[in-house]
């Protein structure tokens, strides 16, 4: 792996200290950091070197998944990083960097290898990639990369114009855009689970596949985010970004394994098929709804419009389903329900992949065979599972659901964050979001945050610790279908 | 279910004993039994009715799964037996017993419906069953049924004999052959699992199987049998009737639950499916093998020709594979091993369906992707397993096998001769062994007996306390397969 410079913008913040700094290390202690690197970290504040240093050991004490026990090594890694306070608005302040970067390039035989990472918010993406470009950062003589987060705009429009402003500095190959689902193990296994497996390439597909249904559900309510997240909404908060990528991720049907093009490709193609919801199918196919007061683990939990920093007469979705389908022979006629929403009464994120029920069993009727599942748990506990049928061993002549289940034995399993931070070092763009992506995303969402706007889509409730609200349901019970 | 009498030749052996009057016990308790029925226990000994319910009781206490708690329904239950001292070869005897059962069946308001289990010696069935038939015993106006254990002859013309002899009193229909691995839970489930599973009905077959294993390997040596065993051997012992029924269960594909009478007919297909293993092609298709000395879990065992009771000389098989093939295009080219075998390393019987590898995955070859497995554990313990493939969540872009498994979570399943007793007693036949898959079995093993008995097939040795002969590993290794 090259050996290059990690500019941190943000590095005193909330992201950096729990995810970035910890990935690093584990990283390092498992030598996938180049031989030589080296962290700048950028901040408004004006901070020591030393202090810095002292910051970033703490977070790994705190949030890394490893405790930093071998001093020494913790010392070497430490010895990487150096602080530089910038305004991210001028320009000025990017020379300054330009020269400490350069330094510490000269002083560790780094070539001009340079990764950006924004863990600032969106609104300072396009002064940063313009100042980045002014001030000559961006033009060392090896390579250079973005990494952002989400959200990559607010909607198509404001997506566009971002990614616009972007390219003015970095092609599209040079720009990872971090969706954390996509650095979990179960994720990214989506890209050779049927190239490596013929009994589930052998299944994937609508001859055999009913419905997929991919479910992230969280118990948390706002938290701190409430004005971003009143202006946001489960759609552009959860929606657009995570669902549509695991749709993506399980939509995939790889011969083999593919290179990140071709993954990229394939996914493009995905994101193409989504046949749009237009007004008059609109209502049919979505459900947006709030959540009222409730309980949750025991406690009363306050209505969404009661959390702190919402408006009272708060309209926002803070839970959101929809039945989609994919303009594509492969998937014709398979219904991908997919729903995300807060305050619910388990925090799981899955995918299961619902098989067509056997015809013409001659089993009686009443017994209600159960469909075969495959179970993708993505968190907060990894694992897959499968049900299938068999005869009770208590009681004759009886069928009932059996659970074949694997979950990891592995203890202590990189992160997300180590995982995407790796493949940026190293340059595959196989598990971020390409633009085309975001975009397609967008468009296809947009139809729906025009209607919410027009407010011509009905707002349902759900009480606070429930599985959602009963339009949800209904949603599935049409094709005769239920959540699992 | 009809009223009814059960007649149990060998009443006091070890069987009865051990396995019949437990399952009795159970059924009872499960409400499996008539309201109203009778048992007849005989046998040579002179015993009073109440020694022989005191002898019974004490069989629960000792064997039932269940123990026996409630002391007014083991009194109930134990009303229902009384005893008969019996020379199996004198008619006079029989009619004796004749006007027992007709008292019984009087006091008790039985029809007459009467179950002969012959729990004996295979030399007695033939006497058993004419004198059945000349004392009366089988003119009754309700039906008969016999249930017998193997061995059913000796080889095909002992069995043709012996099976022409049964039937001078009992049609086809009313034998009840109990092969008892025909009633365990998981191989009764192979009667639905294609049927009640899509996705397992979507993989049977060669399209998408590579072969089939199918093992019964014991840990124990000859025991108390050396007599019938080194006149026996594995082929006879274990593989023309337990192995040939597990690999006739496995290769069912039935597209719906199935009458006994369709159950048969696939069974009797596929055994007639079997291709012989002629001359030319018998020594590459078969490994002959008897264990040497060796260890097991820590403790030195002797070779088998040091058995009590065993010759010196004895060139009996203790260990039998083949690879056998079905002349069925649904099953073309897909071999099937077939190992069993006693003083092996572990006490297990299992199938395991090995699917086709994947082709072209462009994964590197050095990784030596395992193949899919389904895994269906007979023994000791029950449960399926699936053996599918995933990304390692610790090392990047390596692949590994990843096993999803079922063990059952229930206690205390009813054991195979309860199911199969409950079968025969409801007329029943699905699991037990026709006389055509019987017929055909020995057919099929003729070739080899003949062969073992010409001395044209050499014996390989194994050190007890392993996996079996070098023979058997390289009978795969030459299809490019293994043993799992």
């Amino acid at each position: 792996m090259e050996a290059m410079t990690f500019v941190l913008f943000g590095a005193t913040g909330d992201l950096a200290k729990r995810k970035i700094y910890p990935a690093l290390y584990n990283l390092y202690v498992d030598e996938k950091m180049p031989k030589a690197f080296s962290v700048i970290g950028l901040g408004r504040r004006e901070v020591s070197d030393v202090d810095f240093q002292a910051r970033v050991e703490e977070s790994l004490h705190t949030f890394s998944r490893r405790s930093p026990e071998d001093a020494a090594k913790v010392r070497d890694f430490l010895g990487a990083f150096r602080y530089t306070s910038l305004n991210n608005k001028k320009v000025e302040d990017y020379k300054k960097l330009l020269e400490v970067v350069e330094r510490r390039e000269q002083e560790l035989g780094i070539p001009q290898n340079r990764m950006f990472y924004l863990s600032v918010a969106p609104e300072f993406f396009e002064p940063i990639a313009e100042n980045i470009k002014e001030s000559g950062l961006g033009s060392g003589k090896g390579w250079k990369r973005l990494i952002i987060e989400k959200p990559f705009g607010h909607d198509l429009s404001s997506a566009r114009r971002l990614n616009e402003k972007l390219s003015n500095t970095f092609a599209e190959n040079e720009i990872y855009r971090i969706d954390h689902f996509l650095g979990k193990p179960m994720v990214q296994n989506m890209e050779v689970f049927s190239a490596t497996n013929p009994v589930i390439q052998a299944l994937w597909g609508n001859h055999y596949v009913s419905n997929i249904q991919i479910t992230a559900s969280e118990t948390v309510g706002v938290e701190e985010r409430a004005a971003y997240y009143d202006q946001s909404g489960a759609v552009r908060d959860m929606f657009q970004n995570h669902m549509l990528q695991l749709l993506m991720m399980v939509a995939l049907h790889l011969p083999k394994k593919s290179s990140p093009e071709e993954i990229r490709f394939k996914k493009k193609s995905t994101a193409e098929a989504l046949i749009p919801l237009l007004q008059e199918k609109l209502n049919e196919n979505i459900v947006r709804a709030q959540y009222r007061a409730g309980e949750l683990q025991g406690k009363p939990v306050v209505a969404y419009v009661d959390e702190p920093g919402v408006e009272a007469t708060s309209q926002n979705d803070t839970y959101f389903a929809a039945r989609v389908f994919l303009d594509d022979p492969f998937w014709n006629e398979v219904p991908f329900y997919i729903r995300t929403g807060k305050r619910l009464s388990e925090k799981s994120t899955r995918i299961v992949v619902e098989f067509k029920r056997p015809l013409n069993t001659g089993i009686p009727v009443d017994e209600n065979l159960d469909a075969n599942l495959l179970i993708i748990d993505i968190g907060p506990k990894e694992g897959i599972r499968i049900q299938l049928n068999a005869k009770s061993p208590m009681h004759h002549d009886t069928i009932e659901p059996m659970e074949l289940s694997y979950s990891s034995s592995y203890d202590n399993v990189p992160e997300a964050y180590e995982n995407l931070i790796f493949d940026a070092l190293r340059g595959d763009a196989t598990f971020f979001a390409h633009w085309d992506e975001v975009e397609l995303s967008w468009k296809w969402v947009q139809h729906i945050l025009d209607a919410f706007t027009a407010n011509e889509v009905p707002l349902h409730y759900y009480e606070a610790g429930t599985e959602g609200p009963k339009a949800a349901e209904e949603l599935l019970a049409q094709d005769g279908n239920e959540w699992h």
